[in-house]
């Protein structure tokens, strides 16, 4: 077999077979493949597509090429989450410890910020203390004991992607369907749950910004779990605007913790509670998801789901005192409110634009060796359909110095467009994609 | 500017500016925009096109890359001749000496075999003695001095086609009509010619397959010469079959010799009379390309031809005998003729697979790292349209065993496709493009 004759059937539309396939995928795991022409093939594959059963096996492919995790030691079903990446979305924080606080073993591997999206992992690690490098025989038997662990990944799971994944980034072959599907579902796969239950996000500040292109990401992603015979739903969620308020690694811990401690509702915790309640019915807890949604708020109102955060904490060498007291994150130099000096209605922002804003502040990185700044981020206080006038809030932003707080709260009064006539809000959540079918939303 | 951003751009068919495509060019000539950005950059290209004016401004910033070759020195109309490749394409071996024979400067600057295509550098070496690597002041003083030279590029002519055109052959991207068009022009700009010949191939060896496709190519072409203002003409000649019907390095310096001397007629003689002829009309020898014909065919007739041919290659250090006694040329160790087992027509034949049957046998490079054995190649006897039989010849391999010849031959074979019915002869060639339009044939 020859890449040049591969990449060649691609750039011509054609469909390739399995060993093609593997071909590549095994040349970009073991490096014996060139970064030209690898790039060469992701163009290919961006530009022309791929059939819905070269993407499965793309899949596959992807997740052979490494390591498998084994969690047939935890008892019960394992259910995992996956956000297609987001700003302001910290789900996981708050639904990890609430599903293991109902019963559900939770053995999460998260990732790192990208771009304009943060990252689980990085949010934690603003907590003083807190590990999450953890081998895998340990994050096993942190599971097995207190019901719950959120890690980085552990072993080599799926090499392929890692490669592919750097050159995407440089190369503007990001936003493919099937390298975004593969990508994601070949890590969940790799990952060892039984079930997993997706969060498509859609909108300005997501990987694809239309509601179609979400609704084919998903149905794509449930299409590859119900071949690798692992049950798989989708819920489609807008991301229009930021999903909590707070966009940062210490403040969306923060944000958490609000959610948890129940002083804050909105749309962090309701999308919390969809996705918690799929991933209870998928683990066989509950029969519906509105009995998921009734034992989550439980979870919050009896303290439960935050003594779970708590637990999780603590096992991994952070401190647990963070949940009651939130001085104890790290603490931003400088704190400075901005007003609306505008009057109007919220009527659409560009997300990803905010997300670049808290980047730049210093909570995501610009190349992978940069040190993030946990403190930093910003509040907003605008969402789609608020009335607004002069002096009412817009953003408080938490920076190491007032020019970096300035230029980021220009840089989201930029992007945030004002109606003169009333707006109506975005729904949180627009479809559920399973594999018998797509349910849409009209709220 | 960002060249993941360029990419994008690209990628998403947009239009892009010159300052994009400077950056683009300048990071391949100088080596600070990696492989990999090249390669998606190249295949986004590919398959997303380009504007005219697009491809125009890529030629200028490529031939701007490096060096301009000054042929002042040298008095007259300097007129380059160029060929898109083919198999047993060796027109400059015959029209070179021949030009140069009627008073006009021949100041050719060639290139090397490449995948199917043979290469004249190769071809001269086959000669004993000649050296085609001449620095530009000798190649200068040569032409002043005999009237004709043909060497490889001096200087770094277009260093960035130099990094494009390696990445193009590795990553399927060799067939875009803007990427062939600017590589070959941006060479022939720095080249330093004042008026270019082009001979744009078609069929099943050249590498646009279809007449529509070298038309738009001898266009794109024509376009970009006259905007930097440079006459030129580009004809389309057939490449369904091997042009002359010696295919390998000492072969075809036969072959041309064989022309040159009156000893051999047909189709690689009349393509080079018109491209010749053509060359005179430019450089202002000639007004009809029918008094130019007229001209070379008495070049031919008196010697004079053939005579220039032995100068050219005196002045290289090669020996001049070879035109008198060609078995001073390298002599295959294996010569064995192969008959025809079946009856027709000659309807068709895959010339690029015959191309690399003798690449195969060592007359070209799989890598660029080969040394080529000059010896080896094939005589075809078949030619479209011809009647075979059981008998009939059909190719003479020329080859280091016999097990090679027998493997070249039974692939010869297996890409010839008879017809039961009278096929007619193809035309030499189909259009002529000019900056006043094209003109078609029809013979």
């Amino acid at each position: 077999m020859n890449m040049v004759e591969i990449i060649g059937k691609k750039k011509l539309g054609q469909v390739l077979t399995h060993e093609e396939i593997d071909y590549f995928v095994q040349g970009a795991a073991t490096g014996t493949i060139p970064d030209y022409q690898l790039a060469a093939m992701l163009m290919a594959i961006r530009l022309n597509g791929m059939t819905a059963e070269e993407t499965t096996y793309l899949t596959l492919s992807m997740t052979r090429s490494g390591d498998v995790a084994d969690l047939s030691a935890i008892p019960g079903v394992k259910v995992d989450k996956h956000s297609t990446g987001g700003v302001g979305d910290t789900t996981t924080l708050v639904l990890a410890p609430l599903v293991a606080a109902c019963g559900i073993p939770v053995a999460k591997m998260s990732g790192r910020g990208l771009g304009h999206t943060g990252g689980t992992l990085d949010k934690l690690e603003s907590i003083p203390g807190m590990s999450v490098e953890i081998a895998e025989d340990a994050f096993i038997r942190q599971v097995q004991t207190i019901g719950g662990a959120i890690i980085g990944q552990t072993g080599t799971l799926a090499p392929a992607d890692k490669t592919l994944y750097a050159l995407r980034d440089v190369t503007s072959t990001v936003d493919s369907l099937p390298l975004i599907a593969s990508s994601i579902m070949s890590k969940k796969l790799a990952s060892g749950a039984d079930a997993i239950v997706l969060d498509v996000k859609t909108g300005s500040g997501a990987i694809m910004h239309t509601l179609e292109g979400s609704i084919d990401l998903a149905k794509a992603m449930v299409d590859i779990g119900t071949l690798a015979d692992k049950p798989v739903v989708a819920i489609v969620t807008g991301m229009e605007q930021p999903l909590g308020t707070h966009v940062g690694n210490a403040l969306e811990v923060k944000d958490a913790i609000d959610v948890l401690s129940g002083r804050t509702a909105g749309a962090l915790k309701e999308v919390s509670l969809l996705l918690g309640s799929h991933m209870l019915v998928l683990a066989g807890r509950v029969k519906t998801t509105t009995e998921g949604k009734a034992l989550l708020e439980e979870a919050i109102r009896s303290g439960a789901g935050l003594q779970k955060l708590r637990e999780i904490i603590a096992a991994q060498g952070g401190d647990p005192n963070v949940c009651n007291d939130l001085s104890l994150l790290p603490q931003a130099k400088v704190v400075k409110a901005y007003s609306w000096d505008a009057e109007g209605y919220v009527e659409d922002m560009d997300t990803t634009a905010i997300g670049l804003a808290a980047q730049a502040l210093g909570a995501g990185r610009m190349k992978k060796s940069d040190v993030l700044d946990y403190s930093v981020g910003l509040v907003l206080h605008a969402r789609i359909g608020d009335k607004v006038e002069q002096g009412t809030p817009l953003v408080t932003v938490y920076a190491k110095d007032e020019a970096a707080a300035d230029t980021a709260a220009a840089k989201v009064r930029q992007v945030i467009k004002l109606s003169p006539v009333p707006v109506q809000q975005p729904p949180l959540w627009y479809a559920i994609v399973t594999k018998d079918g797509v349910q849409r939303f009209d709220r």
